[in-house]
């Protein structure tokens, strides 16, 4: 159970809150209007929902009585969508409950006027979509390939290079940014290491709470997480096939496991020197405006001869955000600098198909051709130059407002 | 040379124009006003891309002088960037110059007022940078595969339903709906048989006259077709790497061979009744509005016993896009109402994997996962009732003014 979890010194708190203020008062009030601003989504999806399946049935009626009637199936498959939209919603309300008090060292008080919820934005519905996609990605059997694509090769190589025979594993640091849903760092926990996921999105951050600590039951939920893609379905029911979840407890941690999840962005909560012994990024470093910012807390928070371990793409977040910095690197480039740093490259392959949040029905699949790699930050550095720029001219990370990317194309 | 071709009369025109026309004078003006709109398109390519280089520029200059050391290669590649959108817009000015006066039977008179021109839209851009991906799926060695991929099992079809020991195949009439560059259509008629493409789009149009009539020394003429991808790439070289077109000599026709493509929207260009042997649609159907249309537009032209062969997904175009009709069916659904039209499936493959203008170098692939049919309008029809529906309903189509969906994702 999460609450006795949480008690364990040990085990550390599922959630921390650590984001470094600025202006307190603005910042403060920023982040609130933000949480509400997601809460706000969660809660309008069926709305949202209905509204598209009522624009669809509009305009299959506006059709002559002659092809409507050589397409018996439509109106009842929009019937079924309209239905699986109402149990999503019973989940998201779930996820809902659970998040208003989930951080133990942050309350963002009550809803000022709930007459004020503004509509929520398309682009907070199409991350609500993904975000709903990320259950079957991270807690499903149906993820279990992709899974196997993206999380195995990461958690092999932490074994490869911290093997259990010679190492205290629980001593071995672990720290998983982008952590999503939570399931990586789970598994890395699991095996027992110590492992801390980090996560920025309130999405992401409210439904991880709500797997990690309100489900046990093995596949006892339900959710629908196709029914918006109206493009590319051989079959109508594809449409509206459903997943279960969890595909395991979350819960079933040994007690000792010390694992925790810190909300906040990965540049501001991590500023603490040479800590950990690995940190390992899943389709991640695209996530940020630079991702040079990123090479430097990891290269800072590394203990000297800790490893980074990275699989992904690079489709950047902010490309064509407009009012948004993107530095867009190719992974060349990305290699040159982190030599430059001082990383050691100590495995590299440059070809590893995997999948994210794939509809396996669909007649259009996203292949992502992703770059993994192992690099060691040196036990000895001798680039002297090049390390006194680091200390010397690192910056605090400036402080970001919160702001968007775009979607990861799911 | 096409002016000796067009002088042929069995060879027909490259290019008819055929819009059934409504309101005329308001239609011509609409009509007038989205041609020089596309030509500005063309014409304010080298801006955009300019634009877009300097951005990144400017961006990249704000990192730190540290950020900006590490990576050495970027205002490199930049520049490089800058110099192959050049050399783009030289194939773009050609192409557009060959455009003006194209149509056999439409001239579109002067730019009324040169100062008029608005600033492309993002969404004429993306259109335009779609197009210049479409010479290398079309007529380029590099799109090899992908035309093995989509177009090979539709000409094969072709072979085995008309062969040529059995048919004199120059009075095998084939249409091809969403000819686009026209290959597909120029594959079918090197092979003897009476072949004519159609395209509504002038992005497609502008570009199709220009390779077909314009060019004949294979691999004279080079694009960057991959400049604008700034996300998901390996080697920064990758985004600036040529490609080289037409792989074949387009003229190479027999000269009396019969090849035509006819602008217009196919609904309202063939309206003759069963005229065609044969109609096959390559990511076609998924264009339409309602897609029914087309399956109307099909069963009316082809002649009793003839075959529509199809190959691709169901990325319907109008989705999401507002005021638009827009019926997004499965596999399921259209099979289902073709049945009911009378279409016989002779052949069907639920799986074929393809891919549409791809970067072979991306590190982000989309791959198709098509439906494939032949199915046959039968000879004798007994279905009467739904015959004489089809025959007394069919209304004229519905005249649409000029209106363009979402971008297939490329």
């Amino acid at each position: 159970m999460a609450e006795q979890r949480a008690a364990d010194p040990h085990s550390g708190a599922y959630y921390q809150k650590e984001r470094r203020k600025y202006s307190a008062e603005e910042e403060a009030k920023l982040e609130r209007q933000h949480f509400w601003r997601i809460i706000d989504a969660f809660r309008s999806y069926r709305f949202h929902v209905h509204e598209q399946v009522k624009r669809a049935e509009r305009q299959f009626r506006s059709l002559s009585q002659r092809h409507q009637r050589v397409l018996p199936g439509v109106l009842s498959n929009l019937a079924r969508v309209r239905q699986c939209a109402e149990h999503n919603q019973e989940i998201l309300d779930a996820v809902v409950h659970n998040s208003l008090h989930m951080f133990e060292n942050v309350e963002y008080g009550e809803r000022e006027d709930p007459r004020k919820a503004r509509p929520s934005t398309t682009f907070d519905m199409d991350k609500l979509k993904s975000t709903i996609k990320q259950f079957v990605r991270d807690w499903s059997e149906a993820g279990q390939a992709e899974r196997d694509s993206c999380y195995k090769p990461i958690i092999q190589e932490i074994q490869r290079l911290f093997p259990s025979d010679q190492y205290d594993v629980s001593k071995v640091s672990v720290l998983i940014p982008g952590a999503g849903l939570g399931r990586l760092a789970w598994e890395i926990a699991r095996l027992g290491y110590s492992c801390q996921g980090n996560e920025w999105s309130f999405f992401m951050l409210f439904s991880s709470n709500f797997v990690l600590n309100r489900c046990e039951e093995e596949n006892s939920l339900t959710l629908y997480p196709w029914i918006h893609q109206f493009s590319n379905n051989k079959k109508s029911s594809d449409q509206t096939r459903p997943i279960r979840f969890p595909d395991v407890n979350p819960q079933s941690l040994p007690l000792n496991t010390d694992f925790s999840m810190v909300a906040g962005d990965f540049v501001e909560v991590y500023s603490e020197l040479e800590c950990w012994n690995c940190v390992a990024t899943c389709f991640f470093i695209d996530t940020a405006n630079n991702v040079l910012e990123y090479v430097d807390t990891i290269w800072k928070i590394l203990k000297p001869g800790g490893v980074w371990i990275n699989l992904g793409p690079l489709l950047y977040h902010f490309e064509n955000i407009a009012n948004e910095l993107s530095i867009e690197l190719s992974y060349e480039d990305i290699r040159t600098a982190m030599l430059k740093y001082g990383f050691i490259f100590e495995v590299e392959k440059e070809s590893m198909q995997t999948t994210y949040t794939e509809n396996e029905c669909s007649m259009l699949r996203y292949v992502y051709d992703c770059v993994f790699f192992v690099a060691r930050k040196p036990t000895l550095h001798f680039n002297g130059q090049e390390e006194e720029d680091l200390q010397q001219n690192c910056p605090p990370a400036a402080k970001s407002s919160r702001r968007e990317g775009s979607n990861r194309l799911t």
